[in-house]
């Protein structure tokens, strides 16, 4: 298993009018808690692409426990439960200044090769970065 | 059981450097989809606010089937499938030009009176818009 | 001159804590206005990338008079005052559902061509479909 | 004169089907160029909305000097030329890594009273933090 945490600054950009961050701004997050996750273990998602491979979005789910508020410092922490293979499935917990978790949320990524546009597996040196968090 | 549909043009907002919709954006077009839903039924989301009702997301649920692109223009079908109670639940299902189907998903949605920020029931005006899809 | 109009109704996704549009949304309702304004003349700004050339925006201008609301149906009027050479420069009136105008706005775009990334002028299709409203 | 500067880092969500950074969401930018400003003085704009004065957004410039592209980590630098009065002015400067100039802004801000929605002066405690930055 692989942890990671980063903290994300609420901004006007992300409220609506009900004072709370939008809920579809909650995909920015997650975006960030899983690139930063992969930097931070030294994987580039943008050099992945540069080398040809791209990894959209399969599935997303998000439950929303608490509003999270204009100017709160959030916590993303984003956990990967297991090696890719097909796929690859981050988890992530938002929380607020207070510790209280305010949102859940899971996105399921493919691996596609940009030139034929065909799903593949996980890249070796992905792989390779991740395999000490998951050996016995 | 009732269904909607409405349209929405992708837009260079809309887009990522993928070429495709960013996954975020579903959720406007989700939000379109219900709002269009009521307003076709002669319930207006804005006038709830304004009588002290609103309704946040409590969960949201999407799949990514096929990118959907620059300048297509979408065609959102909302369904409600059961009168709400203490939640209400709105599914879609995004088609392309060619009705291929891009996207499904799924909003939870609850409601809460404003004076107190407390869970309430459905509006009964909201329901007298939608018994008579859910009558035998 | 051409002149043309198009409607935007505002969404949750577009307001922020203030309860106005965010200042920066305004960009996708120029979007849209320019677009529309160029299809309603019959030409696609998607066709023209696809054949090689597309428009960034060099400037952008806004002020801000009133505030917009969530679910306000907008008026957007788009104006090009001149043939575009280099530069194409669209002005945009965003008025609410009382006839008040509450943006206007100014965005110069300018052509590249796809293939080396170097600036062009304006694609003589566009140029044909604009010039009967420029003639004296 | 007063002087910020800070960094962000180009989100998928970010960029646009050119492979930009889409011309809207530079508004973000600035945003966060200029709450990061006020905050490094010692001053919350989230407190002062708390103390009933908002700052909506009077008028925005922008000029697109070359583009900003995914996962750059962009330099935003704000400056305050003037202290405020009616109106509050933040001109900005977005670098690339290479120290390249990619965007410059300007917004102006006016202030107002929440509890009549009228327009105000900069709060005495704005300025007190500004003046040694405008003494001769």
């Amino acid at each position: 298993m692989f942890i990671h945490t980063t903290t994300y600054r609420v901004r006007y950009a992300d409220t609506d009018q009900m004072g709370y961050v939008y809920y579809g701004n909650y995909a920015r997050l997650y975006e960030i808690g899983r690139v930063e996750a992969l930097r931070s273990l030294g994987f580039s998602y943008k050099e992945m692409e540069v080398s040809g491979v791209m990894m959209p979005v399969y599935e997303n789910k998000s439950r929303f426990i608490a509003p999270a508020f204009y100017d709160e410092l959030l916590t993303i922490k984003t956990t990967i439960q297991a090696l890719p293979a097909a796929r690859m499935v981050f988890y992530y917990e938002i929380l607020n200044g207070s510790e209280k978790n305010v949102n859940i949320g899971e996105t399921t990524l493919v691996f596609v090769k940009m030139e034929n546009n065909r799903l593949t597996t996980a890249p070796k040196d992905l792989l390779a970065k991740l395999c000490p968090y998951f050996e016995k």
